[in-house]
This record gives C-alpha cells, structure tokens and sequence, in this order.
C-alpha cells in the first residue's frame, strides 16, 4: 500500500490490538500483557516490521515487542498483520530515550538492525550503541544483557564494537559480510533486503554482558 | 635482491649485529640486550621487516624487536639495515610457539600485521590471536597488555574480534578501513602496501587488557 498522511496512519495503528497504546502503565508488568513467562525480546527501530514479524512467526515461545517513533512507518508493520493472529508479537510507538520509562529489567535481549548512523561526531550520543544508550539498556534488560546488531555502515559498526567493549560486553559471532558467512538463520529487514541488493555488505555481531 | 637459497640467507642473518642468536639466554634482561630501560615492543611475524625498520626510525625511545621464522625472509629485512646503526632494533629467528622461552614480563606491546590467517578451522589454534597464544602472551607482558593488529583477512579479523573479546580485551580504534580511515600514524608492511594496491581493505583494532 501507498504511503497514507499522518492523522490516516496515526488511525489505522490505534485500531489495531498489535499496539500497546499505555505503555507506560505496562512498566514491569510485560508478562501479563502476553500472559505469559516467556522470554521478551525488542527491536528498537522496528522500522516496517519484516523482521519482528517473522521473528514472531518462527519463534512461538519468545515474546517480541517491536518498537519504532513514526506512525508512518509503523503502519506498514500493523498492515501486514491485519489477516494474522500472533499472540507473541506487539508494537510500541515511542522514542527509544524513554526506554527505561516502559521496561524495568523484564528484557532478555535486545535486537538493533540498521539503527541511524548519525555520522556526525556531534550526534553519537544519539546512536543507539552510544554508552548514553547501552547504560539505559542496563535498567530494562532482566539479567544477563544480549544485544545483537546488524548494520551496513561501516563507521557505525567500528563505532559500535569500541563501545560496546569498553562498556564491558563481550563480543561474539562477528561478521563481516554476513549475506556470504555460515550464519544460516538470518531474518532480513527491509532495509538490509535492498541495500544488501545493491551490493553493500552487512556487518553482524553478538553482545553479551554478566 | 633476488632470494637466495636457505644456507646463503642464514649465513647472512648470522653475519648481522641485528640478529641476536642466543635469544634463551636474554629471557627477563632484554633492556641490557639494549642497554636502557626503555619499553620494548615486538612484532611476531615481522616479514621483510619495512614496519619494525620503520617504527625504530620514527621512534628511538622504543626498543622494537622483529622476529620471524624464516632465513630466507629475515634476511631481506637484515639487508635493508646494511648501511644503517639503529641500536633500538633487533631480530629473533624463532617459532613464535616458543615465545615464553624468549621473554619474561617485560614487553609492553605486541604487533600483529598480516598474520597468518590459517582458514581451516582444525589449525585455528595456529592464528596468532587464538586463546592459545594470548595465554603465551600473558606471560611476556609486563603490566598492562596492549596488541595491535591488522590484516586484509576479513575471516581473522571476525575471528580475532571474538578471541579477543572473549579473553578479557577491550577494543578500540576498530577500523574496517584502515587506508580511508583517519588514522594517520599507519606504518604499512610490504605485504599491506600490495594487498591495498589490489583494492583490498585492511582492518586494524587495538586490544587492551590489565
């Protein structure tokens, strides 16, 4: 479907039970809201869902919460599932700054795919490997700490693996070219699918943390 | 000059005050082999020695100690200093197996260029930065253990990422792009000037640890 206005999009998501409109109120209570103990996972950046969708889908015993600031964008994710029912899957329309105001150590791992490079050294701290994030990634996550990251910058995943060893994260299953490695269960974003098309390479690593 | 053969090359390395030939004896008095205090950093694989030729140049306060297995490659490096009198270099012809042999807690750094990449996973314990050697390693740094190192091997770089990582070493100054990259200070080896020529992209990382 074509790219609708916002007070259209800003409709067709508040109609949907995919999202959680009081995510605030949800705040240390996420295994009520899936009714259920299972692990929760969130991609922050969600972007137009393929990813957190089908994670859902292949995943059953997993909970994914998919989050992502735009309507526009998170219109496409709610449109695929109109003929879906995955209890295991919900949006949440926020800033990723205010993480720390919906989730209090009740997350088991965190996925960040093509997150914004913010090229400029006076916007790192708004990359989402930036300490200023991964400190508030320390008040969400339950016990150990997981994060996997997937990017086709380069300086972004330079940037990214300094700062996620110095904050102390162990790293592992690096790849440089991750569409040509023996990593075989891959979910594509939108994003990787064409720029990956076009012939970048995507780069790839685990995140772990006591 | 042209290569030649084995008996011809260590006759020549044997003939240099560069090499130094009883290397067992020195374990744990190498700043008398230099006659000063200064730091001592090595560079286990040393090739044709450009780097450590050039490192000992821009740097006199630094001993530098290249060391290389082969006659017949040591003896390229030994030639290129006929007509020069650095007394902060040396070389060691040894297997770097042995290197606990060597050296007792007094290196300060280790470089790592171009190392062998050893694809198949049954001799990755033969990469210089497999669990294996940064167990030597541990016993010839004095205090805190900094290693640099670069490759064009996107394979050993993604494997040298984890090694390290896992082993208790912060990285930083990650670069997937060493020759577009700001670093400014690059030495290159023979081997890198080559490779780049050909379009190759050459990563480096630093590693730290207490």
């Amino acid at each position: 479907m074509r790219l609708r206005n916002k007070k259209e999009a800003k409709e067709i998501i508040n109609n949907s039970d995919y999202l959680i409109k009081n995510e605030v109120e949800n705040k240390g209570k996420w295994n009520k809201v899936f009714n259920n103990n299972n692990p929760i996972y969130i991609e922050i950046g969600c972007g137009k869902g393929d990813f957190i969708i089908e994670n859902a889908k292949r995943y059953p015993n997993i909970n994914f919460i998919g989050i992502e600031m735009y309507d526009t964008v998170l219109m496409y994710a709610i449109n695929k599932l109109k003929d879906e029912k995955l209890n295991n899957l919900k949006f949440i329309r926020m800033d990723a700054r205010l993480i720390e105001d919906v989730f209090d150590k009740e997350i088991d791992l965190i996925f960040l795919n093509f997150s914004d490079p913010w090229p400029k050294n006076r916007c790192a701290k708004r990359r989402l490997t930036h300490e200023r994030f991964l400190k508030r990634y320390d008040n969400i996550f339950k016990n150990n700490k997981t994060i996997f990251f997937k990017t086709d910058n380069t300086s972004l995943f330079e940037f990214s693996i300094e700062s996620l060893s110095v904050y102390g994260y162990t790293l592992k299953n690096v790849s440089l070219d991750l569409h040509n490695s023996n990593y075989e269960e891959n979910i594509m974003t939108e994003y990787e699918r064409k720029f990956s098309e076009k012939g970048n390479k995507i780069n790839r690593l685990e995140a772990y943390k006591d």
